[in-house]
């Protein structure tokens, strides 16, 4: 343990301090005409730097994880929860920046839409937000300060890495599976994906109208039911390739339901917010959302593997070197933003990407610069420094202060319940033969896409501050308790079948 | 060819095109409360987007070049002129941004330090401008538009990426490169890189005298003289591996050379803007500049080896599956930002990083997911992905009409002839045996180096908007001109040893 300190200490010593922001006042865009000092002033020898922290604060955090027989991505939480809460106390103003990325991109809105001066829009953005006192001094003095911009680069330059990192993670879960596989298990994954989204919404409506004092708007239990009806598969996937079970049954059940969870979650977002805002579904919009958000999956799925096979023939023939790396990764980025703009999450399309890739396809070319030649191989590296970013930073972001308050701790803990409770019953979808405990603790995780839910329950006013506070720490419990829940479930369906097996 | 012009097409359609605005408008910090539609809204979608076009031009860039025979760093260069081009004309905001960085970035800094509203700094960053008419409004439209973040993400985030880029690529010339190489073209290196200063300057100065007519601020020949000592090693290196050249004593003479040529640089930079700007050479600060620098380098290439096999040990116990990825990556992103930290520029950080990087440090490691196991070949894919965005970027940034005005290109290619003759000439300072004119070809470049000199010299008034495009246009063509002869003077080379051995 004494180890681990030095290396946190470590780590705090390499992390961009707030002194260097100096050096580093006129970095945000290239421009070096103030600078004092003569240097070439690379604008991004800050993010160079916070990239290197990030990567080794994930690898101590595996680590740790190893040393106490956790789940490698709990370690990685743990690690980006540890550096956060440190930094966020010496006032890094890049954590600064990342805890409260919704109210300087409201103040951002506000100076370029209404075309007021930056200190009054941040003043005025806090001034909306529940947030006083101390804590309102150092977002104001983080986002007044001359070298604001340069932090601000090095918050959305972490965030895009690990934007990057969640596809690419994504991409290599779905390169390891089949569509053939997903084709068999698609009617049990439809089943736990509806159940998945029904359960979790009647639980968490009953919890909040029993939680919550009467005469409480209506609307929000709607909105915290529809938050827990969300999936996020990043953490489970990640659970899946590093115990080696991305290949089971579980495992593409869980896969195929989250994707299915996307479009339901999708459809529950339009009913919800248009009953919301207007009063009453509207069902051409409801109809256009889901027909698109089907149609792309669903011609992803027919002619995906059939375009790529025509498609990487030509490929070949302009980049024969590199098309093993560049047709992937390009691929992976098109079905990402595509996804994006079908208003399916990107990580959607980046499994997609990886499900109609086949090594295959691409005939006897040989790897680049050696290698074993798999694009599994080949993209690896690139996965290999950036998904752990996505979960360190998803650790960077919890603020442990938030579950302080006992009132708001305890409605989320009752919550958290009926969130898990919700997806592990929807696992009774599934057919026999098949471990449900498993299937059901993988569905568990919200992460990002819960996250979502309530920033637009936030957004259109049905929920106030504490039950903002409420769900996202829903969100973080879910994300934290399923690493060593779904790593012990798959160590005891191991151990099951071995036992069977003597 | 026709099907050069349908792929451009095809990236054309696939380019980030004005009307998906509306979608990305609440795209840049992930705020979704605004939002009409429902949907994920990955603020990174439309970079995922620009990277797939980026990493495809460069494809078809290399394509074209190898067709014609040519470099293929020209073939990228050559495919970001063409697709900056067609892109600026229809107006893609992310590329209006990326070639008026300085005036935006300005206004940035206006808005946030004077206290003034967006589109006052907009308007007076332009009128600062010598950017007039349809141009500027070209200018203004993009900044005022309410997606103008959505967009200006996407340039910084491409940027970032090249950033990445060139310093992998150095990294990866470090690794083929040896200290123990580098040692021993010390002597002949610091002939080069010091004649490569003084005559380029004095050359620059003396054209400049000449071209400009008299009672011209005595400063500008100064200033113009010492952009063409900049060295930009970025492209050379490139053709240097392109061509299986990097362990060839050239290379290593040219490497060692700009590396010099960067301390070299410092010290020109930090006195003529102590002479412009004091009107006196302020030899504390250009001591401690140097001192800084040299100390840099110095415990690199004495302490680094020992510091890098004793730290590996440890990240081995810590990580050892990924080790061989981790542990080069973090070391690489921590010399970068270290070199920047004293003002030399990243890239010399990295390629010091690959220097004293040595496989066999890692003892009988296995690599990571399969692969050969050096750690050339599990870079290799990140480097492949993003250096070549550093060269389209390079190429979009490019803007051929700046060369329209036919004095301003008649200037420019006079002081272009001074450049290239002054980086030859440098080569005299070789011992025999060596090509010279593979080393004096390969100082040609100045690239981003001369361009930050040009920016400071705008900055601090010394160059009007005339004299900076006929600089950058110096670069330019310093920058398009060295590939193909570069390539063309180790294939002589190459000849003539095999007709001698015969």
């Amino acid at each position: 343990m004494l180890r681990a300190v030095l290396f946190i200490l470590l780590l705090l010593l390499i992390a961009p301090p707030p002194r260097t922001a100096a050096a580093a006042d006129t970095a945000p865009s290239g421009k070096t005409d103030r600078s004092p000092a003569p240097g070439h002033g690379d604008p991004y020898a800050m993010v160079f730097e916070g990239l290197a922290v990030v990567v080794i604060a994930a690898s101590v955090g595996r680590w740790a994880a190893r040393r106490l027989s956790q789940a490698p991505v709990l370690g990685e939480l743990v690690a980006g929860i540890l550096a956060g809460v440190i930094l966020y106390h010496v006032g890094n103003p890049a954590i600064v920046i990342l805890r409260h990325a919704a109210i300087l991109s409201k103040a951002e809105t506000t100076a370029m839409a209404e075309n007021v001066s930056w200190e009054k829009a941040v003043h005025s953005a806090l001034a909306d937000s529940a947030i006083r006192g101390e804590e309102a001094e150092k977002i104001s003095g983080v986002a007044l300060r001359g070298n604001y911009p340069a932090y601000e680069n090095l918050y959305r330059s972490m965030l895009l890495f690990s934007s990057l990192g969640v596809v690419l993670l994504l991409f290599m879960v779905g390169l390891e599976s089949s569509l053939e596989g997903m084709r068999r298990v698609a009617g049990n994954s439809l089943g736990v994906a509806s159940l998945g989204v029904i359960v979790p919404f009647a639980l968490g409506f009953a919890a909040t109208i029993l939680l919550l004092p009467r005469g409480t708007d209506p609307n929000v239990p709607v909105f915290v039911g529809s938050t827990l009806c969300a999936t996020s598969i990043g953490i489970t996937a990640r659970v899946f390739r590093d115990t080696g079970a991305i290949e089971t049954g579980e495992a593409r059940i869980v896969l195929a339901a989250a994707v299915l969870d996307d479009i339901l979650g999708l459809i529950v977002l339009a009913v919800v917010t248009g009953v919301v805002t207007s009063g009453a579904v509207e069902l051409p919009a409801v109809g256009w959302i889901t027909l698109k958000a089907v149609l792309f999956l669903g011609l992803v799925i027919l002619f995906g593997s059939f375009l790529v096979k025509r498609t990487i023939r030509y490929f070949t023939r302009i980049d024969p070197s590199q098309v093993k790396l560049l047709y992937p990764f390009a691929l992976l980025m098109i079905l990402a933003a595509a996804a994006d703009a079908v208003g399916l999450a990107s990580i959607v399309g980046a499994f997609a990407a990886g499900l109609i890739i086949n090594d295959e396809y691409f005939g006897d070319i040989p790897a680049p610069a050696g290698g074993t030649g798999s694009v599994e191989s080949i993209i690896a590296p690139i996965e290999g420094v950036f998904a752990p970013v996505f979960f360190v930073l998803m650790g960077m972001q919890v603020d442990p202060g938030s579950m302080a308050d006992p009132g708001t701790l305890l409605t989320a803990l009752a919550l958290a319940v009926a969130a898990v409770a919700g997806k592990v019953a929807a696992s009774l979808a599934v057919r026999k033969g098949t471990d449900r405990l498993i299937v059901g603790i993988g569905m568990v995780p919200r992460g990002e896409v819960g996250l979502i839910f309530a920033g637009i329950g936030k957004g259109i006013g049905v929920l106030d501050d504490r039950m903002f506070s409420v769900v996202v720490t829903v969100v973080l419990l879910t994300t934290l308790v399923t690493p060593p829940f779904l790593a012990w479930a798959i160590r005891r369906k191991e151990r099951r079948e071995r036992s069977r097996a003597i």
